[in-house]
C-alpha cells in the first residue's frame, strides 16, 4: 500500500520542473547575516549572526588541515577528518609490525597518541581582516604587470608584517577576483597526532571502484589531537607537549540526517570558476575542454603502445599514465556536464542580460576585460603544449627546471619566480632524483614528437622563434633535433643532473649538455611569455572587479546575493539532506545503510570489509545510532549542498549546529560544479556521523573517545 | 515540497517487509476461475473464466513464434512480436540496397509485404485436451526405463493420430513432473510477413550493453502477418495466399501503465525449476552452478591463452569463446541471485515442512525419488565433463557423433535416438560442415586436456572403463593419447568427414580413423550411461507425481493453489506495474521515458538512435501517446510478472484486457527466477504499447496499420 503510493509520488517527484531552486553558493560566513531570510526559510534554527566571524565559535572549530579541512570536537584538541586526507599520518605509522592501514588504530590512552609526519599541519584562523584598500593604494593608476606587482608587492609586505610575530601564517585572499582583500591569520599547530583511524577497507571502501560514485558506504573519517608546547604555543612534537585547548569544538548530534533536513557545511573550497565571463565558459566548453581530452587520449595512446612493447616503459610510466588517465576522466566528466547541464547557453543568456543593464565607464572596462580574455585564449593551445612539454617529460623538463633556477638563482630570493625560492628547491631536488624510475628515452621522444608536432601546426602569431629555432618547422627537422637531443644529453644520469643542481642554485653557469644548452635558448622565452601573461594577469585584476560589480548589481535586481568563487578560504554552504535523480528512471536515495556494504563485498579489495564490521553488522546490535525509520544503522549520506575539492573533512551541521556528517566526496555527475552549478545532479558525499559513533562504540571500541567527545558510549571497551 | 514527502515514503518502502506478497505463477489458463478472488485483489476488472480456454477469445489470440510468443492484433492477421524474435525475417529480406535491419522497414501496402525464411512458423493452439490416463495406461506397473518407454511410446501414439489430419502440429505436454500429460495441438501456419519493423537502433537499442539492465530504452516489437491458402488451410509461401482470419485478436489499449497497475501476461514460458526438491536446490547452489563457473572460466581461459599466441585461433574460437562467457555469466548471475535469495534455506524449510505433513506410501515414494536424484547427482560431475567433451570440440565431437549416427541408422526411423533420427540429419551435417572454420589442433587438444584431466581426477566410481582404457590414468598418458590421435586423424579434413556422414546416415561401417576407431569404442559406453540415466528418468517420471501431490496437499493447507513448472506450454501470469529497489538506495522507476534515449545516446552502436527518432523526441509532438502524468512519452515498463525464456514477445494486458506492452527482457537480478521467484527482484521488461503506437504515428508513419490495429491515427503518413 505504501510502496504503492510512494511510487507515484516518486513519479511526481521525477518530472518537477529542471529549474528548482538552486542551493548554490560557498558564503563567507560574514555574508550569512544578511542570508538569514533564506537561511531560515531553509530550515536553519540558530542564529545566523553568530556564524558571522570566522575568529569566534562555533566557526573558529573548523581549521584546515593539509589542503583540506578539520573540526575540533573536544575541548582538549581532539580533531575530526577524512581518513584520506590523514592518510599520510596513517602511513607515517604503519611499520613492520604495526600495519596501521590495513589494521586501523585505537588508541588506549593520550600517551599512546602517534606523532604525526613533521610537516603535517593544523591551522587556526585567528585573524580575517578587509584589507582592500591597502593592497590597492599602489596599483592605483597602473595598468598589466604594474598592476600585478603593485598588488604582488603589497600582498607579500602584509603578510611579512603579520608574520612577524611568529608561531602564525598569514595570507592575503584576493576575493571576487581583485575587488577585496583580506589578510589571513592561522595558528600553525604542528605537533599533530594520530588517536583513531578505522581499517583501510572501512575508510577507504570501495576506493577507486566507487570513487566519484552514489550510493557509498565509507567511513571515511580519523581522530587526530592537535598539541602544543607547555606555553600553550604551537611547538614541534615533543612527548611534554600538551594537548592543545581548542578556541571552539562542535557538538555531535545525537539525531542523524532524513531525506529534506536541512544541513550546512563550513570548510576550505579551493577553486570554481562560477563567476568567470560567457566567453570563458564557451571557451572551455567549446575547445579547452574538448582539445585537453584529445590532446590527453594521444598521449595515453602513446605510452600505452610503447608500454607493449617494452615491459621497461610500462612499469617507468605507470604512474604517468594513471595520472593522465585520472586527467583524461575528470576532463571528460566536466565536459560532458557542463553539456548535460546546458552552460554554456544559460551562463550567455545571464550575461547577456547583465551587460544590458551595465553602462557607462563599467561597461566599458568590462569590454576591456573580455579583449584581454580574448588574447589570452588566442594563446591557449600554445601554452598548453608548452605546459605539457615542461612537466610530461623528464630529461627535457629537468632541463628547462635547472636552467630556470640557475637565472632565478642570480636574483634576492624574495624577488624569485614562486617555485625558485630557496624554499622550494628541495621539491626540485627530488624531482631530479626521481627522473631515474620514470624516463624511458623512446617514450620520451614520441611524447615530445606529438606535442611539438601539435605546435608547429599552431598559426604563425602562437608561435615562438626560440623554439621554431630549436625544432625546425616539419616533422623531418623535429625528428633530427630530438634524435641529436637525446643521443648528446647526458642528463639521463643523475650524477650529472644532481652536479648542475648544485651550481644552480648558486646561480653559475651548468656545464655543457645538448639539453641544457637548449633550455639556454627556451628558458629567456618561457620568461618572456610569463611576462606577458603576467601582462594580462594584471590586467584581468584591474579590470575583473568591473565585470563584478555589475554582477552585484544584476544580482541584486533578482534579490540574490553574490558569493566569491571559492580561493581556499573559509566557506559555508546550506542546503538540504537530497536524493538524487541521475538518469531517466534512476533514483538514489539519499542516506545508505549498511546493508549495502553486505551486498557489495567480495572479500576482495576494495570490497573487503573487515570481520569485526560484517560480524557487527550481522549480529545488528547498534548503539543507539541506528535510523529510528530505516531501524537500521546508516552509513553515509547526500545533500545539495555546494562543495569543491578542499572541502574534504567539512563539517556537516544540522538545522540546530550540530555535527551530523563529514564531507568526503561528490557524485560524478558534480564533477563539472567548479564551473556550474546544476541543482539537479550537484551532489555532496558524507560520512553519517551515527556510523562513526557505531564504530567507535561497538566495532572497535574506543568509549572514552566517544565521551570526550560529548557522546554516550555503549560499551566499556578498554579504559583510555 | 512533493519531493520531500516521495523521499520519505520512498525510505518506508524501502524497508517493506522482505517476505512482501509474491506476484509468483506461471498459470495454465484452466487454473485462472480458481484464482478468481486473488486476481480481482489484484485488479483484475474482467470475468477469469473468460480466459480458461486457450482455444478461445481473447487467449486463442496469443501464439507461438520460433521459441517464443507473439499474439493478433487484427482480424486479418496481423501479428505483434518482438524485433529479437522477427530477427531472422528481417535478416532474411536484408540485401544489397535494402538493409531492413539497419533501415527498418514499412510496408506501405498489402502487396508490400515481405516473405519471411521458409522455417518460420507461427502456431494456434486450436485443442488442448489432457490426456494423463491414455499416457500412463501402459506404464503401470512399470519402473525404470520401462516406464519412461511407456510414456514415450504412448505420447508418440497420441501424437502421430494427431498429426494424421496434416496442417497440424501435436505434442504431449508433462505437467507437474509426470502427473499429468495433456494433447496440444497447433494449427502451423507457414506463410508468414514482414510488415513493420523499426530500425535496429531502436529494436536494439541498447544491445548487449543494456541486456538484462534496467532501466531500458527499446523498442524491441515488429509487426507481421499470417496468410494461408485460399482454402484457408495453412500453405507455404505463395503470392496467391490470403490474410488468416485470426480466431481472436486483442484490443490495443488507448492508455498505458502506472506504477501500482494491475497487469497480466500470456506467453510461451520455456523451463522453470521451482517445484525441485530441496536437495536439487542445495546441489545446484552448493555443487553444480560453482562448479560450472569454474569450469567454464578454465576453459575461457585456455582458449584465450590460446588467442594470444595464434589470431587464427583467436578467430576460430571467437564464437565459442563469447557463447562460452556467456553461459559462465549466466550461471553466475543466476549463482548470485540465489545465493542473495537465500533460495537453499527456504526451499529446505519449506519442503521440510510439507513433509511433516506426508505420510504413508507418499512420503515412502518422495523418499525412493531421493534417493534416486542423489544417485544422479553423484553422477553429475562426470556427466558434465563427458557432456562438454562430445559439445566444446570439433574432430572429437565429429567422430562420436558419426560413430552414434552410424549405428542409431541401423535402427528403423521411430526407434532412433531423438537427434539422430531422419530429420536430424541436416542439422549433423551442417556440424560436420563447419568445422573448418571452428577448429584448431591445439586448441582442441588444450581443451580435451583439460577436461579430460578432471576426468582423471574422479572418484573411480563414477569413472568410466572405455574412457579410462582409451585416455589411461595419468597426465603422461592423456597426453600421449591426445597427440596420437591428432597426429593421425584425417578428420580435419571436410570431404574425410562427410564420406563417413554418407556412410554413417546408411548405417554402414565407417572408414578406419584414428578418432573414428577411437569412437568407436566410447560410444557403446556414451550409449550404455544414456540408458542408466533414462533408467533414473523414468524413476523421476513415476516418482515425482508423489512429491507433486504432497505439494499439491502442502499448499492447500497454506491456502494457494500450484502451478506446473514452465514447459512451454501457454501460461498467465499477473501481477502489478512495480518498480526495482535492487540496491541499498538504489530505486528505479518502472516507467522510462524518451529523456533516456537521449541520455544514453553516444551516436556509436548500440547507442546511435536513427536521427528522425532524435528529432522527434526533440519536437516533442506525440500522438496522444504521452503519459499524463510524466508528461512525455514512455518507452519501456517493469512488472514483477512471472516470466522466463520463451516469453519473449508475450503480449502484457491491462485489468480491462487490453493490450498495454509487450514482453521482452528479464532484469539482471532475476536471473535465478527459473529457480526462485524473489518478489524483491524479479521483475520482466515490456515495451510500452505507446512508444509502438508513437512510432508508428509520428516517427515512421504506417496510419493504415494503426487503424487497421483499431487505433486512432494523426498522421496521414504514406498512404498503405
Amino acid at each position: 500500500m505504501s510502496r504503492r503510493l510512494a511510487l507515484s509520488v516518486m513519479s511526481l517527484a521525477l518530472s518537477l520542473p529542471l529549474s528548482a531552486r538552486a542551493d548554490e553558493g560557498m558564503w563567507m560566513p560574514s555574508q550569512l547575516p544578511e542570508l538569514s531570510t533564506q537561511l531560515q526559510a531553509a530550515g536553519f534554527r540558530s542564529d545566523p549572526r553568530a556564524l558571522a566571524d570566522v575568529t569566534r565559535p562555533p566557526l573558529s572549530a573548523v581549521v584546515k588541515i593539509g589542503g583540506a579541512t578539520g573540526s575540533f570536537v573536544s575541548p582538549d584538541g581532539l580533531l575530526l577528518t577524512n581518513h584520506h586526507v590523514a592518510y599520510g599520518v596513517i602511513q607515517y605509522n604503519t611499520k613492520p609490525g604495526a600495519n596501521l592501514i590495513d589494521d586501523g588504530f585505537v588508541s588506549h590512552s593520550r600517551s599512546e597518541e602517534l606523532p604525526s609526519n613533521p610537516d603535517f599541519r593544523v591551522l587556526v584562523t585567528t585573524a580575517f581582516d578587509k584589507v582592500t584598500d591597502q593592497v590597492l593604494a599602489a596599483a592605483k593608476g597602473k595598468t598589466g604587470k604594474a598592476y600585478y606587482a603593485a598588488v604582488d608587492t603589497a600582498s607579500k609586505q602584509l603578510v611579512a608584517q603579520c608574520e612577524a610575530e611568529g608561531g602564525v601564517r598569514c595570507s592575503v585572499a584576493n576575493m571576487y577576483y581583485g575587488s577585496d582583500f583580506y589578510l589571513i591569520k592561522q595558528l600553525e599547530l604542528r605537533d599533530i597526532r594520530l588517536v583513531y583511524a578505522p581499517p583501510r577497507a572501512i575508510g577507504n571502501y570501495g576506493d577507486e571502484i566507487d570513487n566519484f560514485m552514489w550510493p557509498r558506504h565509507s567511513g571515511d573519517f580519523t581522530v587526530l589531537r592537535a598539541y602544543v608546547g607547555k606555553d600553550g604555543k604551537p611547538a614541534d612534537y615533543s612527548p611534554d607537549n600538551v594537548p592543545y585547548r581548542a578556541p571552539a569544538f562542535l557538538k555531535i548530534a545525537t539525531d542523524g540526517p532524513k531525506a529534506g533536513d536541512f544541513a550546512m557545511l563550513a570548510g576550505y573550497p579551493g577553486i570554481t570558476y562560477r563567476h568567470r565571463t560567457a566567453a570563458e565558459f564557451a571557451s572551455q566548453v567549446g575547445h579547452t575542454l574538448p582539445q585537453r581530452v584529445a590532446l590527453l587520449d594521444t598521449l595515453i595512446e602513446a605510452i600505452e603502445q610503447r608500454g607493449k612493447a617494452s615491459a621497461e616503459s610500462r612499469t617507468r610510466y605507470a604512474s604517468q599514465l594513471a595520472s593522465l588517465k585520472n586527467n583524461r576522466k575528470r576532463a571528460a566528466g566536466e565536459l560532458e556536464g557542463l553539456q548535460r547541464s546546458d552552460a554554456v547557453r544559460l551562463r550567455e543568456q545571464d550575461e547577456r542580460a547583465m551587460l544590458a543593464a551595465t553602462k557607462g565607464s563599467e561597461a566599458r572596462s568590462i569590454a576591456q576585460l573580455q579583449q584581454i580574455l580574448a588574447e589570452g585564449s588566442a594563446m591557449g593551445d600554445r601554452d598548453v603544449l608548452l605546459g605539457l612539454i615542461a612537466t610530461q617529460t623528464q630529461l627535457m623538463r629537468s632541463a628547462l627546471m635547472l636552467e630556470r633556477l640557475r637565472e632565478e638563482s642570480r636574483k634576492p630570493d624574495a624577488q624569485r619566480e614562486t617555485g625558485y625560492q630557496q624554499r622550494d628547491q628541495a621539491l626540485i631536488e627530488g624531482v631530479l632524483k626521481q627522473v631515474q624510475r620514470r624516463f624511458d628515452a623512446d617514450t620520451e621522444k614520441t611524447l615530445l614528437t606529438l606535442l611539438l608536432g601539435r605546435y608547429q601546426q599552431l598559426p604563425k602569431d602562437q608561435r615562438v622563434p626560440e623554439f621554431d629555432a630549436a625544432f625546425g618547422r616539419d616533422a623531418d627537422s623535429l625528428k633530427a633535433a630530438l634524435d641529436t637531443l637525446y643521443a648528446n644529453t647526458t642528463l639521463g644520469t643523475e650524477a650529472e643532473r644532481l652536479a648542475r643542481f648544485a651550481a644552480a642554485r648558486e646561480g653559475k653557469p651548468l656545464a655543457a649538455d645538448a639539453l641544457i644548452d637548449l633550455a639556454v635558448k627556451l628558458v629567456p622565452a618561457q620568461i618572456r611569455l610569463d611576462d606577458a601573461r603576467k601582462d594580462r594577469e594584471g590586467e584581468q585584476l584591474r579590470l575583473r572587479p568591473a565585470y563584478m560589480r555589475a554582477l552585484f548589481a544584476w544580482r541584486k535586481q533578482q534579490g540574490r546575493a553574490v558569493y566569491p568563487d571559492a580561493n581556499s578560504t573559509l566557506r559555508v554552504s546550506y542546503g538540504q539532506v537530497t536524493p538524487l535523480n541521475p538518469r531517466d528512471a534512476v533514483s538514489y536515495a539519499p542516506v545508505t545503510t549498511v546493508a549495502g556494504i553486505v551486498e557489495k563485498n567480495t572479500n576482495v579489495e576494495p570490497f573487503d570489509a573487515p570481520k569485526p564490521l560484517l560480524t557487527a553488522i550481522a549480529k545488528g546490535v547498534y548503539a543507539g545510532t541506528e535510523d529510528p525509520a530505516l531501524k537500521t544503522q546508516t552509513v553515509n549520506f547526500l545533500t545539495n549542498l555546494d562543495t569543491t575539492g578542499g572541502n574534504s573533512g567539512s563539517p556537516v551541521l544540522n538545522a540546530r549546529g550540530e555535527l551530523i556528517g563529514l564531507n568526503f566526496d561528490s557524485n560524478w555527475e558534480s564533477v563539472s560544479a567548479s564551473w556550474w552549478y546544476d541543482p539537479r545532479y550537484k551532489r555532496a558525499i558524507h560520512v553519517d556521523t551515527r556510523y562513526i559513533r557505531w564504530l567507535m562504540d561497538k566495532v572497535y571500541p574506543a568509549p572514552d573517545l566517544l565521551r570526550e567527545m560529548g557522546v554516550p558510549a555503549q560499551s566499556t571497551g578498554p579504559s583510555r
